[in-house]
């Protein structure tokens, strides 16, 4: 049975993982007939968003593994536990969380830089050749963690398309049902809430993500 | 096009809605062609749990509506807001939120009551005679919110099948792929994580569930 590792952000699309896209993702590793461990980085949310009003709650703070444990029902590692011998590939569901607590996109832009755990946990599957399905907002990431010219997708928004070129990415526009795929490098990505108006979108890409991210593992 | 209310009771499964089935629900709503309304009571949570440890985080405190928004990216009403003539069927995700926020099972067994704004929020849909799903826990309440008598599942839990008929209900056994139909007052139940090993088991319920809700509104 391949095992495919997840990575979570916390837990809510504003300041954490995208909910649905973390839920759609571990159903669809599931009905491949695959198990999954879900992985988050112990480190504190960059802020906390009250998600009825969009506002942030300035007085809270939260931590990024407890949060993400919520998706995961309590079983979660944090990523400086991965063995990455156990695993085949890798998962990485969108939502603001990948771009406030992953990396600092949503602060930075295109001089966002990824987070070091993070970045340590994720090389090690480029590093050994394991294939990584990048969902959503994810993608960001990629062109800091693979050689320049690496393909991918977060859709067809012209400022995030242009930011994954200037750190030295390609990028290939896709609609919401779509993934792009990087063969050579093993690299899958899929826009889902980029672009997705309704929970079936968003479906329709991940599905295809996860399958194409496990017939390659 | 058909209009499903969905009940949330926080996100997270120790101390809100479990959010694989909630999400499972919204996917199987929007798959056969419905739309849905999150809603939620505007109330504190009876308490925060750490879902890595499984402790009591006592000094913390959560609204059941902003932590159920992070579900519904959003988009989510209050109890009090339900105008019940837009609305076609409801649907109660299960999670330990649905036996500590929206009634007190958790806490007080047999005795337990149904939170009142929920009663009220419930009982509308049950007075217009408009079909109601009860997932995993969530069917502890329907004693209280039907005639004596009424039937429905909470799987296979010996003591919350005494609760259940304690407070005036019929319990009938279920697997976790199976729903149980009291066809006279339009409600349908499923044991979901009371019995599901993992989230394909969880969705088998569900989307039985679901199917039927749809059928009967």
């Amino acid at each position: 049975m391949k095992k495919i590792a997840v990575l979570l952000s916390g837990s809510g699309v504003y300041d954490g993982s995208e909910i649905h896209e973390s839920v759609l993702a571990l159903l669809e590793i599931t009905r491949a007939g695959a198990s999954y461990q879900c992985f988050a980085p112990n480190i504190p949310q960059f802020h906390v968003v009250n998600h009825l009003t969009g506002e942030v709650q300035e007085s809270e703070t939260r931590n990024v593994l407890v949060e993400s444990a919520r998706i995961a029902r309590g079983d979660i590692k944090a990523v400086d536990e991965l063995e990455i011998a156990e695993f085949d590939a890798l998962v990485i569901p969108g939502g603001f969380g990948a771009a406030k607590n992953l990396c600092d996109f949503a602060i930075a832009g295109a001089e966002h830089v990824v987070e070091p755990s993070v970045k340590q946990f994720i090389l090690q599957f480029s590093t050994a050749r394991k294939p990584v399905g990048f969902i959503c907002i994810s993608p960001v990431m990629i062109p800091q963690l693979y050689p320049l010219g690496i393909s991918g997708t977060i859709g067809s928004d012209a400022g995030t398309a242009a930011a994954f070129e200037l750190q030295g990415g390609q990028h290939k526009a896709a609609l919401v049902d779509e993934i792009v795929v990087d063969e050579e490098h093993k690299v899958v990505s899929t826009p889902a809430y980029m672009l997705a108006g309704d929970i079936l979108e968003a479906h329709s890409g991940i599905s295809k993500l996860v399958a194409k991210v496990l017939e390659m593992a």
